[in-house]
């Protein structure tokens, strides 16, 4: 990311100015959303813009309420080599002035961040749920239940920029419709519609609800926020009731043509292998999601769950390592094809995979020297370092993008405070409103 | 692709006007490369540029040797409407001006192709190897022979462009080395450096030379010219002694870390299956490839060839097509999961798969079907319309990239004519040669 610092300097166009300023304040906040607080010589140098041009821009992201300055005190020893006796003011996000609303459904229940400016997480809560989960309706409600109680918690004055919703099935954009969740037993499920409703009957509030695949969110999240940073060629695996994909080409999420790339847990790995919930034979979930794992370590899906597993691994129990491990060879022989189609350079196990990696890894990797040389080498398989909340900051990124494109834009739909004029000649957009 | 309309208006920037003209210059080719001959009229309604500006990029490019003018009398239909009386010269590329010489190597021989502007092929030549592949020295012998047989009867002035030479293997970019090509025996083949030794040897020749994936060559070729234009989400699949495979993503090909991806002969689909020449057991290709195909119609790899098993289905030999249908079930299962991880618009079938396509399409169909269906709608399975040409294509085209990037720095570079002035603003780059 550069800052456009050559065309900010014209004079003579106006309109294309203004462009470039708010696309200047636009990198600005990205930058502090990406890296945190900065001094203002931090700002100048990472951007190529002037110290005064800096300054009129942070001014301008003050006055919408998203960022903040002082003096930077903190970090002394940085100021006083680079301010030349003055201190360099530490610029700072706001970070609760906006935040996102995610929420995470597993067959299990939902998990719900509040998650402001910097990743940073304000508030999580889980709630299981008392109800199947193809119960449409208790899923909504569970979720407009957890909103409220956030949103009472949050400190004024925050906005509430956007409601995301992992879901762990195939989502139709942009309406945001489950096409099909097979381990929540959906199928042509409205949930962005059902949600916008609700949230607007039960609260008088209406956000933009969007709704993600949860393979897809994750990688996101690791991408910019996990174990995949510095990476743009990543395979993101998530074990769960199902086992989810995610997969970053060249930096960007790969959708395909419908938004639907990327479902890995259908990967026939063994034609003649276990009936799947989807109707084939043989998907890699089947032989690797939860439920193959319980019954793996010896245990009946229907009374244990993973978290029995955990446990018997952690107390070292030689029926479940060796289930673990035999697990392990399945995911092996998954990942082999995924790293012989993709070339990855990480990929990363989240969920119920990324838990029980340090007890299969031999056989992952074993299994794993199957791919050809080529595509193999320089591949990192590593752990979630996200865990649970890869879904969360992945969905929290998603609802952070248009604020961090557009700024001054975003908070004036909002009803953000008005940004502050810079210079007359920069006044234009902001005195329309 | 848009031409910069706007840009080249102002008048204070000669530098970046400069960059201008050569981009719209390279547009105003391309456009000719994409569509064929095209009236001045039509060249105007295309680029947004106007009419004079448009003559003047015209004149550049004919001056370079690229295109030529005639009168439209072909087309007068056209002209007599849109050029008010006065009729609307023709444009066409000048189509032997500049060639790519592209060489497609499989495991029987080396097929060969002079390639000019707008994807017209002047030459084609076939030569079966006497040795076998693995014999690397024979493999450069044979490109250099159907090298000097084509360059002797270019007319002239003709320039090569580049070599470009298509494996069925691992190829490393940017030097072009063969890291593995299992089904010619080859492993870490600095090819593109043999290549260019021999060419310099023999020939006193020093082009450019390229190495591509037949698979990738195959997928652009199709992209770009073939089954597959329009499409920006594309799976391209060839059927040889092994199965190559390329992936466009957005319009891109999927390369991956190292430019390995895209391999899906090598994906897992039977773990107890056949071994494959890779090691593993169970790859598509152990289970799709020309050998398996020939061994399920009965017939001996050791004696008979691809031909024989299209001869037989051809004569509608009853075993035949049984075994073909047989075949057919596990190129579907394979689809099946290269859907779901993909969601691609259009699978493209090449090679002995493209070939055999009508003989196996219900059963091909059938097992796909076990694919998602949401990443199912819409997703057409189609043969190939360039068939052996569309690595010769697609390679052409990856040489034609720079030229079509850049004609007036490229022709310079290949010694081409000298660009005529078009204002004498505009010659600044032009006249330092």
């Amino acid at each position: 990311m550069r800052l456009q610092a050559g065309a900010v300097r014209r004079r003579s166009e106006p309109a294309s100015q203004e462009v470039v300023r708010r696309q200047n304040v636009a990198s600005l906040l990205r930058l502090l959303h990406e890296r945190g607080s900065l001094t203002r010589s931090e700002l100048t140098a990472a951007t190529g813009l002037n110290r005064s041009t800096t300054g009129a821009l942070t001014t301008e992201l003050a006055a919408l309420g998203l960022v903040r300055e002082r003096s930077g005190g903190a970090r002394s020893g940085v100021v006083e080599v680079r301010g030349k006796g003055r201190p360099s003011l530490v610029v700072e996000p706001v970070v609760g002035r906006v935040q996102a609303l995610v929420f995470d459904v597993t067959t299990t229940g939902v998990t719900a961040a509040a998650v402001g400016l910097g990743a940073f997480v304000l508030q999580i809560r889980r709630r299981l749920f008392d109800r199947d989960p193809q119960d449409v309706a208790g899923v909504v409600e569970t979720i407009v239940g957890l909103a409220e109680f956030m949103l009472a918690r949050m400190k004024q004055p925050a906005t509430c920029l956007a409601v995301v919703v992992s879901v762990p099935g195939s989502v139709r954009q942009p309406d945001g419709q489950v096409r099909r969740a097979p381990s929540l037993g959906w199928s042509e499920v409205p949930i962005a519609r059902l949600l916008s409703e609700a949230l607007a009957a039960r609260s008088g509030l209406r956000p933009t609800v969007l709704i993600g695949n949860d393979g897809d969110l994750g990688a996101i999240g690791e991408h910019l926020r996990g174990a995949a940073r510095h990476h743009q060629e990543v395979l993101y695996v998530r074990g769960e009731t199902g086992v989810a994909g995610g997969i970053i080409v060249d930096g960007e999420l790969l959708k395909g043509r419908g938004g639907y790339a990327g479902e890995v847990g259908h990967l026939v790995v063994d034609p003649g292998g276990p009936l799947c919930r989807c109707g084939a034979r043989g998907c890699w979930e089947a032989l690797v999601g939860n439920t193959a794992i319980i019954r793996a370590v010896g245990r009946d899906p229907g009374i244990s769950d993973i978290d029995d597993v955990l446990a018997d691994v952690a107390a070292g129990n030689r029926r479940a390592l060796a289930g673990v491990r035999r697990i392990g060879e399945w995911v092996g022989v998954g990942l082999a094809s995924l790293i012989n189609l993709f070339n990855p350079e990480v990929v990363v196990l989240g969920g119920s995979l990324g838990s029980l990696y340090p007890a299969m890894e031999s056989s992952v990797r074993s299994a794993v020297g199957r791919a050809l040389g080529p595509t193999l080498e320089n591949v990192a398989i590593v752990r979630s370092e996200l865990g649970a909340d890869a879904q969360l900051l992945g969905g929290a990124e998603v609802a952070f993008a248009e604020l961090l494109h557009d700024p001054v834009g975003t908070m004036r739909i909002l009803g953000g405070s008005a940004p502050a004029p810079v210079a007359s000649s920069d006044v234009r957009a902001a005195s329309s409103q």
